[in-house]
């Protein structure tokens, strides 16, 4: 049987068909994001972009991300942490019985208050799949974070860092936008690690962004050096809390992202390890695999 | 002789004339704040507010604010903390001798950081002046929150929060904004204290910012009830690093703002009371009625 792998997130979509050994076939990308599609046109847009794959009679479909949102193609309810292959299995949401389901998200509890990711547990499955690991915190960094952690292939519990859209807020919207070049440029690694450091001593990003625009106003920092400085300092606030205690963290992401986080992490004395997305499709195959279990 | 007071902040320009005796004896304001007026244009917008009290021969005219500042009329050097009045007063940046002076901000030094404040230090001094007293925390909110500790009349040290410009950004153009009515409406006061709460107990704004969107998501926060939640989180982020020991702290701002701080505050079991615009003016007496002095 052939795997149709489907990443069907906010802004894009992305297919792969998998062979029974796990190897990615093909693989296809589109613009065609949840956010894209009006009610009633998902089905029309998956046929746009495999609609070949298809018609294969025995290929099974799995999709897996936003696509099983409200505002997606059809809810599927989050499976309650702690959950493994097994509740993700049992919670698939089918669309096209035997043919198509989605892959339900994961949420949890923490502090009394509810955390939800969708797509980034297959991730994380893929990811310890493919270490053959069945313990340890994988991290997926991005406009929101996820921290997950592990235990014997059951994700215990996992919170979400607004990180990528706060550092995207502040460096654009902020005071701190004045100061710094309209575009990105390299990243400048020891003002990255400079911040880095200072969130990680400090108590709390509201306060420590403002160095920012303190240390431009004494020239302390140039104005190239400015975004680095503040990528350290919001992906320093998470570290500050959550790899505290952490010896090692398995990074799944783009490779950019990835490079990013590795080197935050080295600053703090954390080991990482990265995998990009090759961690989807291996999880969306774990899943097949274990569906097909007794 | 009589005091002409200013404070001439970045969107707007106040300025009060002031008798020997403390007495405000008329108060003027203007939009002409700092960003709206062009290089060599401050004394011709001064001429403009206040012109009829600065013909006065004997009068004096304190300003205090980003007047100061790089972008202003013309920089007046930071005081180094530790400073009381007498720094202040050796600090002032006479632009015409004897008869305009702009008072300097204040800048300290934080965990190998500087942090920098510009008229807050004259509300700070005239807060005291007016509560009698020597000692305490005094807590500016606004779109860049101040928290000043003072012993013995000196400002010993202080920190800026971004508090108010972090609550505006997610509030608007995050995706929180998403599910929240576009009007502000009235706050809704159990949301707040909720938001205060979780915050206080969370370990990062970054991750207990995503709290408005999960709860929003399991029903458990109405859209009316959203802004005043990120309120409380906001606010609490401050509280939960700077509130901590302290049992009572004076407010100075806008009645709104203090009274949404003071309801923080009452929630952790710190006590406050709030001061308005009245420092401002009892802050530029005390400093001049303090240069009389020998």
């Amino acid at each position: 049987m052939n795997l149709i792998g489907v990443d069907w997130g906010t802004s894009s979509l992305r297919a792969a068909r998998i062979a029974a050994n796990g190897a990615v076939l093909e693989e296809r990308g589109s613009p065609r994001g949840i956010l894209t599609v009006p009610a009633g046109g998902f089905a029309a847009v998956l046929q746009d972009t495999c609609g070949d794959w298809l018609r294969d009679p025995s290929a099974l479909c799995l999709v897996s991300g936003m696509a099983g949102s409200r505002q997606g193609w059809q809810e599927a309810p989050y499976c309650h942490c702690p959950a493994g292959f097994g509740e993700l299995g049992r919670g698939l949401h089918w669309v096209v019985p035997g043919r198509i389901a989605i892959v339900p998200g994961l949420a949890c509890e923490c502090d009394g208050v509810p955390d939800v990711m969708r797509g980034e547990e297959v991730q994380v499955f893929g990811a310890l799949s493919l270490l053959q690991q069945a313990d340890g915190v994988v991290v997926l960094p991005g406009t929101h974070s996820k921290w997950v952690r592990v235990q014997a292939g059951v994700v215990q519990s996992f919170s979400t860092w607004m990180t990528g859209e706060v550092y995207a807020l502040l460096r654009r919207h902020s005071i701190l936008a004045r100061t710094m070049p309209d575009e990105e440029g390299p990243l400048d690694q020891a003002a990255f690690t400079r911040g880095v450091r200072h969130a990680t001593a400090s108590g709390s990003l509201l306060h420590a962004a403002f160095s920012t625009r303190t240390l431009a106003l004494f020239g302390q920092l140039e104005p190239h050096a400015q975004p680095g400085y503040l990528s350290g300092l919001v992906i320093g606030e998470e570290l500050r809390v959550q790899a505290t205690g952490v010896a090692e963290v398995t990074l799944v992401g783009s490779p950019a992202l990835t490079a990013r986080y590795a080197l935050a992490l080295a600053t703090l004395g954390v080991r990482s390890r990265a995998l990009g997305s090759e961690a989807t499709w291996r999880g969306l195959w774990a899943l097949e695999r274990n569906l097909e279990a007794p």
